[in-house]
């Protein structure tokens, strides 16, 4: 059996199992060894940017981009701080829609690409605002979502921001590796964890916490969303998505992870959504709202802590190599 | 500026922007413009299966894994068709749990990997069987994810297959260029696209479809789930995800394509599919059953309409050489 040696490993382009690769003198002369120039180039220019926060969920359609748009509306509420929203979901970009930016596109300047600004504490990144129509469909693969995200990270011009909220599509692959990769010199400060109620959710919501392990980004913790629905007529209460394992609060004792609220299904959230407003100006004493709400105050808290148990950890290159090796 | 000629263009790796490239030998040699051997392999492997049908959605969390087992299901529901369900969402895999198949492993045999069985004539495969817990993550990219597809759609003995169902990622990424690449020799009869009302789904849907016309694979027509919710205590009807722009009816309207039906929520289908039941033999008379009953038999008509209208058009190599130079 031809075992190909890592391209990190010092058989690299040197094992019988190499000759005749294209890539053999590459991978012997070293050069593929050595980390990506990029990732030193996003450290430098984020060195602006204080908190650096994924939302992450394996499963799709559970409102990462939602709870990503509401997080950033609730921290910009606070006139003092600056928050910045970049979207990797590159096939399947929400953003500009949910944050009503539809139709706007990104300008050119000499320091960067000009991000979108829904107000003045609140820059937007989408590859959306790059496409002609909301309906053209991004048919990538994984090497050109990568050099797009390394983009977003390398040549957007945040300026000083406090916090960096980062939305990312389903899933464990490119877009999550190359987030976390290209973040790697900067840091990740940690992941908030999006899941609804049902088995078949948490399952892939457990596999994205095995990746967060893996790739050593803290868990800041775990919101529940379409927890119940009220009906408006009655007031009774349905679990539409039932909790048959014990939803996301059994997963969070078994993982040891705070889970941070839950927030009910309510029709306005998505009608709020598809008008492009926020949900927590709209109706701010909704239960959902005030779910939001509680769930924003507790992730900061949690994130003070979490930086005082875990010393922001940049995934070293060591451990990248390692886990990389691993699974790759 | 350096212009990098496509490898399937005759100036492949005989351009100065290819000096110095580790693949320009390959690229000159017009080896690397061959069509991959594997897809005539898969072309000979599925001569045994009838009709091909992709379920698709732009969108995550919108039911594809619930319609293509229930549809799997319903066909399999006559003891004269053999049906086979296969999933090629690798780092989400449902399919185990929603087939009540969790734990199961694929054996190898001298014809290759043999599936799951759940009934005699209903198989089942997902990289779910090949996980030691269903927790694992499966950390890949692109590359490892499609050389997955290949083995999937080539090693796998399906045997004499009247449906083969695929259910698939969200997106249009490298999960949804392989299967559509690697079945091009053996045809795609048709897509079935899955959305939910609101407006922030349909415009990922639109994407999907718009995928559908670049790769040539017929749209069989859309399904509209979570369409409304009834309160099982006052029977008020909420709209818990509104369509704000007219749900799927206005834009198949729009875009001249079947709705083949709406499926209402009922807590009772996530329930089935946590512990693995099909909900249409769970609870037959439910407005959602008979719903998902009248959307299979529309499928099978709309699809043998569509073989009449569409002569299965499998993605020829030259329009695969186009769009593929387009988009890649």
């Amino acid at each position: 059996e031809k075992v190909v040696p890592h391209k990190s490993s010092d058989q690299a382009g040197k094992s019988s199992a190499c000759q005749g690769c294209p890539n053999q003198n590459i991978c012997a002369s070293g050069a593929a060894k050595a980390p990506d120039p990029a990732i030193e180039e996003i450290r430098q220019k984020l060195t602006s940017v204080k908190h650096k926060i994924l939302v992450l969920s394996g499963k799709g359609g559970v409102g990462k981009s939602t709870f990503s748009a509401h997080l950033s509306h609730a921290l910009a509420s606070d006139d003092s701080k600056e928050v910045a929203l970049l979207d990797v979901d590159i096939c399947g970009p929400s953003i500009p829609k949910i944050m009503g930016l539809e139709g706007e596109q990104v300008h050119q300047s000499g320091s960067g690409w000009s991000p979108v600004y829904v107000e003045d504490n609140l820059a937007v990144m989408s590859i959306g605002f790059l496409l002609s129509s909301p309906d053209d469909a991004v048919i990538w693969r994984g090497p050109k979502k990568n050099g797009m995200i390394k983009q977003f990270l390398r040549d957007v011009d945040w300026g000083e921001v406090d916090y960096l909220i980062v939305d990312t599509p389903p899933g464990t692959s490119d877009e999550h590796l190359s987030i976390v990769q290209y973040l790697s010199g900067a840091g990740i400060d940690g992941a908030a964890i999006i899941t609804t109620p049902q088995e078949v959710s948490l399952q892939d919501v457990r596999k994205e916490i095995r990746f967060c392990k893996k790739v050593k980004i803290p868990v800041i913790g775990v919101i529940e969303n379409m927890s119940g629905f009220v009906c408006p007529k009655c007031k009774n209460t349905s679990q539409i998505f039932p909790p048959t394992t014990g939803g996301a609060q059994r997963m969070c004792e078994e993982l040891n992870l705070p889970l941070l609220g839950r927030v009910p299904l309510d029709p306005r959230i998505g009608r709020s959504c598809d008008e492009g407003r926020s949900f927590l100006t709209e109706v701010p004493d909704s239960p959902a709202a005030v779910a939001y709400q509680n769930i924003v105050q507790t992730s900061q808290r949690a994130a003070r802590g979490q930086r005082l148990l875990y010393p922001v950890l940049p995934v070293s290159l060591q451990g990248w190599g390692n886990w990389r090796a691993a699974f790759m």
